[in-house]
């Protein structure tokens, strides 16, 4: 069979048949397989930490991952940057009517290729069939659980003026990978999503920086410019940032020259943005660095006790630049 | 503002909008308020219980409910039969461009009027929004989080031959309150959705009963028969049901001869088929009775050790009937 009927989300013999067939073999682990209505989890400590995406991106295929892989990622991210252990994940599909059996099974391999790499485990799932027109080919949600250890405190109410700002890496390269295969030029444009579990890296970083991390964020929609005003106005503090100290690859610049985008609020899904105690930034760059997610790790800003709630740009030639969130939509269906 | 645009989806401006001025003020809670990429929650004892589903249903406002008192109490039943107490949800929304904002609000209002019933709190979230013609009009995921107290244990590996089936009430009125709008026939039928959160009845139930209680399920999509069957091949077990001892209202049995439906294969969202003990079933029967959700419910039939993995049925008639999992799709995006 070759494509999904109507029946696979019927709650009968062909979601059984798909469950059993297609989805249970893929992630394959003795908690989800109990098909329970719910998960057991056993508890491990510290407190819950618990989040949820849904993803709609566009094309599900694009150059360095799929629907699948940043489906785990995101979820992974979401909770890592709380300072939790992700363990356990969901995976709810709807699913258009038509939609290619051998597409389902390679999302759902990447899936699991994504949760393995991420120590993660697909515990409990949902799968809905709706008819032609009724959905975009598949949507996937995932929500996640993990674990805070004791200790871990990260919060915007943690951070002090002179506080400085790192990111692991190069930004816009997975909204950049996105719109080149939209506008049928990736080949040319050759980036690939940075798409990436990030729990390893930011697990290496609080286990030898501890309290000196005061919080951390993943800036995917709305890009690093939208998560630099979102911690400015959540703390209260001005933030400023240097231009020539934010990472972006040569390819990102030229593309984003050509698309007319400002790179700054280009989506990522591999990058984390850590505030850190100022004594202990350089090696915090030092540890990112070491780590294959974080070879371009840099300082990008600090946060100021000047213009509260504002971020400023110091930009390449010099003068300031105020920047504001993304408004408007500039790519939608970017995750 | 009275439609959704695209840009309530970038992650910029425009969400944060619509989160804090439309989102945020119906559900309401510190833990959702403080927008950190992940909810942090307190460990309340016991194991974790974790579950997923994504409701699509058509219409999403019908006779008893909309899809939003259904994403809530959809979930909080998948932990309560697995004998936890519901206690966080997350809500993950995927909207159609254009989609109305007074449709929104509704439907949040009704998430928070079906949260507070439960004793559920929405402590994470997510907002997606696809292009017109990408979804059609609102999607919801829910994923919730509940606590199994210690000494809980429900599962299929504790029924024994001998152990009693009981169901809570009258079958198949999720279902036909769906149909009955589609077909336009609402009016004439005037069957409304059973869609209720169980978990105060089965906390009854499990404070009451404790091991006597074996194990539970919620008959949703594919109806009390495909829920009789997989219990049934779960266990190994054969299963006898009695027709006449299924309650089915009247409007419900004249709506389906008219439909040429099996009420047996209608979808539920307010009911609980609940394994127990001989000894102690006809106290759950009355501990169920009085609880407002339970009024009818009664001993629909029995694990044999006779044809394991069937489910047998007796008629009204005093014939028996083989009953199998709904095959092909009956009523497409019920939940």
């Amino acid at each position: 069979m070759s494509g999904i009927l109507l029946a696979h989300g019927s709650g009968g013999k062909l979601t059984h048949e798909l469950i059993s067939e297609t989805i249970l073999p893929t992630p394959g682990n003795p908690i989800l397989s109990k098909l329970t209505d719910s998960a057991i989890l056993p508890f491990e400590g510290g407190s819950i930490a618990f989040t949820t995406d849904s993803y709609v991106v566009k094309p599900i295929f694009f150059p360095g991952g799929d629907i699948g892989k940043l489906a785990v990622c995101g979820t992974v991210n979401d909770l890592s940057v709380c300072g939790a252990v992700p363990r356990y994940i969901s995976c709810s599909l709807i699913i258009e009517e038509g939609f290619e059996m051998a597409d389902l099974e390679r999302v759902l391999r990447s899936m699991a290729e994504a949760a393995e790499e991420a120590g993660v485990e697909v515990v409990t799932g949902d799968t809905k069939v709706v008819e032609r027109g009724g959905a975009d080919g598949i949507f996937i949600n995932t929500a996640g659980v993990g674990f805070v250890p004791e200790g871990v405190k990260l919060g915007l109410e943690r951070i002090e003026p002179g506080d400085l700002i790192l990111i692991n890496g190069p930004i816009g390269e997975h909204g950049i990978a996105i719109l080149s295969v939209r506008e049928g030029m990736e080949l040319e444009v050759g980036i690939e999503s940075d798409c990436a579990p990030l729990n390893g890296l930011i697990k290496t970083l609080l286990d030898e920086l501890g309290e000196a991390v005061k919080f951390m964020r993943d800036p995917t929609r709305g890009g690093v410019a939208t998560t630099l005003k979102e911690m400015s106005e959540g703390t209260g503090l001005g933030v400023e940032v240097d231009e020539t100290a934010i990472p972006v690859s040569e390819p990102v610049r030229a593309a984003c020259e050509i698309l007319g985008l400002d790179p700054l609020y280009v989506a990522n899904e591999g990058k984390v943005i850590a505030v850190v105690d100022p004594k202990r930034a350089d090696e915090a760059v030092e540890l990112m660095r070491r780590h294959p997610l974080g070879r371009e790790a840099s300082i990008i800003g600090s946060f100021t006790e000047d213009h509260p709630g504002r971020v400023y740009l110091r930009t390449e030639i010099g003068s300031k630049r105020i920047i504001e969130m993304l408004v408007g939509e500039q790519l939608p269906r970017i995750c």
